[in-house]
């Protein structure tokens, strides 16, 4: 019902913005990978507001515990469950101002006939902090296999974003994401293409409003003999062993005049939540490569078996 | 593995471009909707190519019998199969002539280890076909709840499409998707939101390179006090009752030279399955809403098991 | 990869027996359904160990703190996070002590490579108790729908269980689950049939060796002129609106010499987790049939979003 | 919705018994496995009714097409869609004779408000040739993994069974299948046990009514101490190297008078849809393992891509 990603490597979140806490749960984690609370510290700090000079001002800890599936710094192979408390959020400070324009408010109650007015509930940019720590891991599962993923705001014009932020007002952004170091062979036909599954993943982080791969957008207007060289890194929704291109676009954050809490600008902190996302959808495409071919499979068994 | 799409409302399809037929599989459809092979002529003969006067001349028929799921008429709530025959391929036609560049060849061939070298197989633009079969009953579905899908090429510029042809070549393109009628409160929340998952619907299209949703990638070039309004559609992965726009960008197809058998374009073609994609999508995610709410579910298990 | 159960009414477990804490993820809840931490004391209680004269002396507290998808004491339609700390248990208090007969570890440590060697770890017992809580939340549903589920340990021989005790040997047992007020058309055909799924969730119990429905094994012994008129409840895979009897029988469990920290029978303590399973189950079924028939959609389309 | 099985090793079926035809598309198949029309005569044979003397008297061909995903004698990775034309049927031989006894035909009714009172349609025994037909993939898939699995119908009393043939009565009948060579470590945790997906799996054949594993229903009557030696085969959901026993208890099949078209007792064409589902099941869970390690991903990584 929305909350999980992913089929063999699937991650389920959970937690409403001033609730008591968000999470995640991770499932189809590998057993033996060495995991600790540090090694969510540097993409949780780059995700959270207040990091930068131009995020909101709020202060999330954003401490990530672990209360399942890892035991003597090594997963277990079973769920691991992430807890990010939210301590400093206090119910009691929100008294419900009614919707909020450019939120969900309205069609979360059109929805369910209840709306958590507590700053967005379920729909708050809080619960990407899930998603990040989630994608901690699926980072290190990748790193083992020598993938990189790295996610950067295209160049922010700042004298601009000063005046608009002066004004109470906010910028739209972009983000190119590249994946580099994936083999040739991964992503599945038809439905689940790579390319598919990562713009849904993308997709599915609040703001976004387009998303491209390789050439993009431009590639509406080329011809095939100028386009044809350019168009790498997936082919028939498996990756070729060159590097990945996925450029981003978020709007312009909706501004709530008093108080001036709210981000001028979503791409700075998206950066490791596209991250994530990618990430996550790659673990699993890998995952599910492995029984691609039947004389493989043998290896693969035994391998599983006794390694 | 790729060949199914949807949770509640599914889709699975299969078949080569050059076996003895390709196919879809549908599961999920309410019983009682009337279903007869001449409801697919028109969807059918709009993704065909040859179609019009732009698209390639080789001839596919088309027909597609039910199999399945279908007595007296009506739906029986049961799998409805459709068979699509490959009447004109010849596989002795078809000799290997290695990778084409720009296809899919390679990479099947890394990752299964054999490749079906007969006009691309699994990977070829006749996958589709059965796509725009299943659509056709989503479609049908959609109708009774007063929602509309339209899509439509982009203004095409004819003369350099000509030209274009004239040497080789072809040309990128942009359909435009519309949605019409859906009521608010569809879709989920988090990874699962209305536009992520029409976003893969429609990058796993052959040939899609970038898709936007409301202002696209303009918002990113928007400030908030000239976006806000114009953003419409979806908010908070949920529709808001007004209509949803989608944008799609096309590559320029990759061109074979030896007897001119390729598309110059794909857009106008691409409607079909684009309409067919979304039309998939948003049938799962409504049923998916039917119980959203404690106090309507009561009404809805008598309504089910009584109506 | 195992910790999820459901489609559309979906619960997700982690946590390891002696680790920080045990919880579920229950995603696919209506909104507005009344929920409060004293909703699961009485399951709670009947699963712990301890309960009982002849239950294992060991002492969980099980209290449940829901940690989202609550507001305001209602349902938000989000996913609701349930945590059990773990509080008693010290995992210094532990050391390992090699593979136990009859329990899971050698088999653990052949999948992972690495095992959780303290009291069993996700194979433990205690992974149960995040399933009566999650169940709380499904009977709950269930009774706003008139359906009830009750499991009762079949009679026991208590003077034979206390000379089993005195010895330090164990005693198999049976279990016999009660669905009662369930409609006639929940369940799906083929695969998903009504008594696979339900067969799926109560042999997933640990200890399971046996599931029967109807007349179950006997039936195998009759012939059809004295069978027919018993086989009542789930026809073809579907309810038929009479009463549901599914009958469970359980292995003696694994004794542990040392300390006697065991229980000397499982059917007392497995009636919650039965119902549990049983009401899990059903929900997911029941709300995958809303969209059965095409003249009940549109209503429910209707109802949901303004119900 | 209840017509798919298995998650990374996945068979769709579909098909009435009196439509045109039914059929199976398995996704998930490792490509480079040589399959041809011959591969399935001998199961399908023994699965036909007729078959022995005591089967009923109708003829059914079943030879089965292949009609994608198989190139040059060999998978290609892509799915495999098989047909089976239903020949001898003609509609136009049945009439609506209202409901039978025993029978799916009043609950699918209930269900989907329409029914294809042609000899149970989707309900009906005729569904499993397509299971059949699936299961002989997966059963030559595990082959090369050195996996058996046999079934065999427990003594039939055929003195007894010609007596209540005469009588136009018909047996209850048990089947034991093992799995022999399956290594240790496959299975999952908790929900998805590997005992639990089997029991789903067998408990979806049409007239199942019980299931056990190792011991039973007999280990609910035993003391731990003249149990657990004899407790093989699957621990803590998952296997230990050990052969696997099942043992299914059948109802007589229900009679219809007229024309004696009925099968007086259902094991020996039982044998093979169990074998079938048990292969389905074990495949899909043996491919789940291949990404159990952290250690041995990376050789799955590298072997599947270059394999």
């Amino acid at each position: 019902m929305g909350n999980s990603f992913g089929e063999i490597f699937r991650v389920t979140t959970f937690g409403e913005s001033h609730g008591e806490a968000i999470g995640a749960v991770v499932d189809g984690c590998p057993a033996g990978l060495a995991l600790a609370p540090a090694d969510f510290l540097e993409d949780m700090g780059r995700r959270r507001p207040g990091f930068s000079e131009f995020a909101s001002a709020r202060r999330e800890e954003d401490e990530v515990r672990i209360l399942s599936g890892v035991f003597q710094g090594l997963t277990l192979g079973t769920p691991i469950a992430l807890l990010i408390e939210n301590r400093d959020a206090r119910s009691q400070d929100y008294e419900n101002l009614g919707f909020r324009q450019g939120h969900g408010d309205a069609v979360y109650m059109e929805k369910y006939g209840i709306w958590d007015y507590r700053g967005g509930g379920r729909a708050s940019g809080r619960e990407t902090a899930a998603r990040v720590a989630a994608g901690v891991i699926a980072k290190k599962i990748l790193r083992e296999l020598e993938i990189e993923i790295l996610a950067e705001a295209a160049e922010i014009d700042y004298d601009e974003l000063k005046r608009a932020m002066a004004e109470g007002d906010s910028l739209g952004s972009t983000v190119i994401c590249t994946i580099r170091g994936l083999k040739a062979g991964i992503g599945q036909p038809v439905f689940n293409k790579l390319e598919a599954d990562l713009a849904k993943a993308i997709m599915s982080i609040g703001g976004a409003r387009a998303v491209e791969f390789a050439q993009g957008r431009k590639a509406a207007k080329m011809r095939a003999t100028e386009h044809n060289e350019l168009d790498k890194g997936i082919l028939a929704g498996i990756s070729d062993g060159n590097d990945i291109h996925i450029k981003t676009s978020f709007k312009p954050p909706p501004t709530i005049k008093k108080g001036g809490r709210h981000d001028p600008i979503l791409a700075p902190r998206a950066c490791p939540i596209i991250e994530a996302m990618a990430a996550i959808t790659l673990t699993n495409h890998i995952f599910l490569s492995f029984s691609n071919k039947i004389k493989t499979i043998k290896a693969a068994y035994k391998t599983a078996l006794r390694g």
